[in-house]
């Protein structure tokens, strides 16, 4: 493997990787970014730090010069969940967005320049996914010109906000706007202070606090908070007003199209692509370094044990996870794009691209999220042991990434959006009753969220498989197979994607027990296949890839793809699309999947070689890693070792427990021991 | 539903339930019990408050007279994995069944007492699963009658071991036996005092401690412990010589038979299938009671939101996982009495139900550890964002039990071995080229593990389905379709296991990605299913149930039936055993699946007025369960702000980081923007 080029492709150009570089060259070094230790802080003290390290990176922002991305590529290294993203990438754009120019005009260099603290107040402890339901009030008052902001119920305490509990100085309110008359305008946004910029002590009618500890002790950074108003009162400026506004007599005026706050929701859901790209790397490389140092079972002709990635039950399962990290980082950038160009034609009135958007952000927020916090699940298994120490640096990630399944939208929720985006595609071009036939003009416009639909054409027929992959003598070659025929996989996987819509269509007043999620996943991994497919010929016109680099990567690839294929064997089997010519008779097999997994068997073998060449490629270092399983060197048992002589606990070699504790219930078992009747035990 | 009866059932008899609840009434009200503000302790307060609750426990034990059965239930009642579960359950056993009549005279009392504690030092640094690389050595000194025990390597140092970070006064040490000659005879057991029993401190030549934090916070107070040894000397009797020996003069006796010390792995597998369905239990509790009371989305006639139960996809995920819950607690019942049947055939030397247990624990401990922690995960999700705080109680129970998945054999190893045990079975049966035919005597003696081998007999035929859950008019009977019948989803499941170890059989020496997986899930579900239906039967002979809970757990353990078919539905089509007479023809269905998975949905739907009533039925108090959101009378939200207020972050109005990061932040950002030019933002 050529590490460099192959770095800059993964890491999106020379220039994002030699910035990261410089970035880990300073941030790793600076005492205030030293991760030794933080597993036995209290809360508190992970707080604390938190905010040393925010302070700190602003501080080295102002002193070496940084610019925007600089200070975003940094913030991502600093490897916790903290405050301060609440600031960047919730309260900052909405307010731009959204503010009127006069309150632009006071707060906006101070958001800027973090002069303020901004968070984004919208859950409710009662009220989650339907923001129709939110209970907090503000209530016009002519009189002052001013709004009244009140949390009427203990369910409409502000709840699960970030920066709120402690850090946040400023927020904005999602609330229920009522007119004087009493009339209820549906929930809008409104600009709040809330602490003092003097002394930090909340303002006079709010009560906040932290919520408390997460689960799995996640994100204890973080001081998600809750807050609730007794009749707060705010100027009628600090109402969001650049689109609906209430004139100064308590009319209200409505915005122009409703559709312009979902922008900032889509850039969030098409980063976490990305994000979720980058986490599955960390559990690759962690585990795949670990299972090639780690040495297990039968001695080789060395009289070593094997190192246990030899395994086929380890290598089949870490090698899908390493073509899943490659290709949502190389999806989440072409989205990143898409993205752009979808907000620049936004902010002139043409929200064209924004229904395609969301159809593709919703199904892939739930895809990503689900297999990255699965996959880091799976690599810390197969770490065994040592992957449940909190030093094999995976279980802290997913503590932090798994409310990702939950938050932006929940899984459940959005696998419905994702549904109903497919069904009315499929209604715009067959009609209600599915009879209709589309003209080819509009199936050759099918946008990529929909373009699995064109297979519904009664002239198309699935694909015939030749299964090749066997091994018969002489042994067939494996390239005329269609398991390793991307082509293939993606016409499957659209087939799928086509009769599931089709079959949700027919039974959608009657809808079994799994179907949403079916849909949802069928339509959304059709949609990457045909990325993936785009991505595999990408890497042919890749002229700074060495031919090698080119063929182990179209190997990866196409391990993604096999992989998915058999996730959705049920799918395939069920809608009759195995048409296998030539199944494997090895023996006296019975089952037409064994060629699909006899060929993901093969493929993971033949990357074997390359797995530590593609994950160093990743180009993360051990700081950033902080695994003691996942060293670059492979001394793992002495990074064990070290990290745990630092335990608190072994501080004292007898523990404070040992007098309070052990020793009474030593002695009382001594006493009752001697006074025991041996005969009896 | 009988609330009283049905937790009778639950419980194991009306007389396990009163221990309990006489437990509860107990422990719950002691202070040393009290589980408010265990969130935030840190690693060393959490471990001595578990020190404190066993040195209370036994001092109860003490002064209420309880049996020993009380206490072990006592100790489940505690909630956390504490270092006295390794004495009791892993050092206990081994020495009362290994060490010699001197050892047993000195220290057995001791041990019943806990005059000294124990530990259980297996694993090393370097080495897990594989007992045999061990390498520690206990080298036989003839001249002075000693072992030298001793860790030659860093990797050779013990690790994980449960109670020797700071805990065990003493150890059961498994080393290599070296004899005068320097002849390796392999691992051996030797017991080994570690800590002085006046001052606690380590023996001279031991150094020994905590290996530091666990994943997700899990199992903070269990000292998870390192030792190395440094040429230890230990008397010759301190060899665990029940059954191998060393003579004075360094030659060895073999032991009678190898097989001995399988009894004590096999218990604690055993014993796990039980916790599994109890762990199960806790999950589908918590989760089910705020389903129930969290309200969401479309408001219904009385003007409030749902329900969110009421949401197919919740109950359809919940309900399945509290079927899950009653069937592996039902099933570890009857698994422990088969274990006592074993065990005391083993103690006359009779090894004869030992293979059998042997390849049902294995099986069963994957597939029961694996659907726990995935069902607490998956009802964690269930909640939401609320889910994600700790308070909802099922985090830390996750991050406890996620290592059964890891610990007590890998997953992926005892899949082997539950496969290498189904192809002896077949190869018994059918020949090593699979044509043999057994006898019928044969096939009417197959053990439970593997019954559904007769199956293979050329006179049997797959059953042909009936499929009459579909809302064809007029409604035919649900009860006619094969997907309510019992027996019919057994056999179906019997027959995918039968065809997979008959595919497995053919390809053995080409075994493809998967296989060994699919085998164990597949041979185990239908050795769990046949279980089921013997639960079912037995149900009706009850006569402590009334004839309505009859039904209702009928239904529930049909859910089990049900979603377990629907799990394995890629084999059952791959085998072609989806043998529809009458498939499901809504609309234009095209999906054969969508039979099972209607009735899924039905029989959801029809649990779910009972879904309060089977989950008050498990009978856990507030105090076991500890979670904001699965509080018995439903005011969650109340409990939840209760909570937080508690949390140490909120001690202060302005916290400690102000000063030292916020404020600093502020200022910089306050004169930076009142430099900025405010027309370039």
């Amino acid at each position: 493997m050529a590490h460099r080029e192959l770095t800059s492709d993964v890491s999106d150009g020379k220039d994002e990787w030699e910035r990261k570089e410089r970035l880990v060259q300073v941030m790793s070094k600076d005492p205030a970014f030293d991760k030794r230790g933080r597993e036995w802080m209290t809360r508190t003290e992970k707080y604390s730090r938190g905010l040393r390290m925010i302070n700190r990176m602003y501080d080295l922002e102002n002193s070496l010069g940084w610019n925007r991305q600089d200070t975003t590529v940094a913030t991502g290294l600093l490897d916790e969940s903290l405050p301060i993203s609440l600031h960047v990438t919730a309260f900052e754009p909405v307010f731009l967005l959204q503010a009127s120019p006069e309150l632009l005009d006071r707060y906006a260099a101070l958001t800027a320049t973090r002069g303020i603290f901004g968070c984004y107040l919208q859950t409710e402890l009662g009220h989650g996914s339907n923001v129709a339901s939110l209970e907090t009030t503000a209530t016009y008052i002519p009189g002052t010109k001013e709004f009244d902001i009140h949390s009427p119920t203990l369910s409409s305490s502000k709840w699960w906000i970030g920066a709120l509990g402690k850090t946040a100085t400023h927020g904005v309110v999602q609330a229920k706007l009522i007119l004087p008359g009493g009339e209820d305008m549906g929930p809008h946004l409104f600009f709040v202070q809330l602490r003092s910029l003097e002394t930090h002590k909340l303002l006079p009618g709010i009560t906040a606090g932290d919520i408390g500890p997460k689960a799995f002790d996640g994100t204890p950074a973080n001081d998600n908070g809750f807050a609730r108003f007794n009749h707060v009162r705010i100027p009628k400026e600090h109402m969001l007003s650049k689109f609906a506004q209430v004139t100064d007599d308590g009319k209200y005026v409505k915005p122009p199209h409703a559709k312009i706050s979902y922008g900032g929701m889509l850039y969030i859901r098409s980063q976490m692509v990305t994000s979720a790209g980058w986490i599955t790397a960390r559990a690759a490389v962690i585990a795949i370094r670990y299972a090639t140092v780690r040495r297990q079972g039968t001695k080789g002709h060395d009289g070593l044990e094997k190192q246990v990635i030899s395994y086929p039950s380890l290598h089949t399962r870490l090698l899908p996870i390493l073509s899943r990290a490659y290709v949502y980082i190389g999806m989440g950038r072409a989205l990143s794009r898409s993205f752009q160009t979808m907000a620049q034609r936004l902010s002139t009135g043409d929200a064209s691209l924004l229904a395609e958007l969301h159809a593709v952000t919703s199904g892939l927020k739930v895809l990503c999220t689900t297999s990255s916090v699965q996959d880091l699940e799976n690599a810390r298994r197969s770490m065994g042991g040592h992957g449940y120490g909190a030093f094999s640096g995976i279980g802290k990630v997913y503590a932090d990434m798994v409310p990702s399944v939950t938050y932006e939208g929940e899984n459940f929720v959005l696998d419905q959006q994702a549904v109903r985006a497919a069904l009315k595609a499929f209604k715009n071009l067959f009609g209600d009753d599915g009879k209709s036939r589309p003209s080819s003009s509009t199936l050759q416009n099918l946008p990529p969220s929909t373009y699995y639909l064109r297979l519904l054409i009664d002239s198309k027929e699935p694909p015939v498989l030749h299964d090749a992959s066997n091994n018969s003598h002489p042994p067939a070659s494996s390239s005329s197979s269609s398991w390793n025929d991307p082509e293939t996989l993606i016409l499957l996987l659209e087939w799928r994607a086509a009769l599931l819509v089709h079959e949700m269509a027919q039974t959608v007043e009657d809808p079994d027990a799994t179907i949403y999620q079916r849909v949802s996943k069928g339509t959304t991994e059709a949609f990457v296949a045909r990325r993936v497919g785009e991505m595999i010929s990408g890497l042919r016109a890749n002229s700074e890839l060495k031919k090698q680099d080119v063929g182990v990567l179209g190997r990866l690839y196409l391990l993604f793809l096999q992989t998915t294929v058999e996730s959705a064997l049920s799918d395939l089997l069920s809608f009759s699309l195995l048409r296998i010519q030539n199944p494997s008779r090895i023996g006296a097999s019975r089952d037409p999947t064994r060629g699909l997994r006899m060929a993901i068997a093969k493929n993971c073998l033949a990357l074997l070689p390359e797995a530590i060449g593609l994950t160093d490629a990743i180009g993360f270092s051990d700081w950033e890693l902080d695994s003691a399983l996942g060293v670059y060197d492979g001394r793992v048992y002495q990074a064990l070792w070290d990290t745990a002589q630092l335990e608190p606990l072994n501080a004292k070699e007898v523990p404070d427990a040992y007098e309070e504790s052990i020793k009474p219930m030593l002695l009382r078992g001594q006493r009752m021991a001697s006074k025991l009747d041996r005969t009896k035990l």
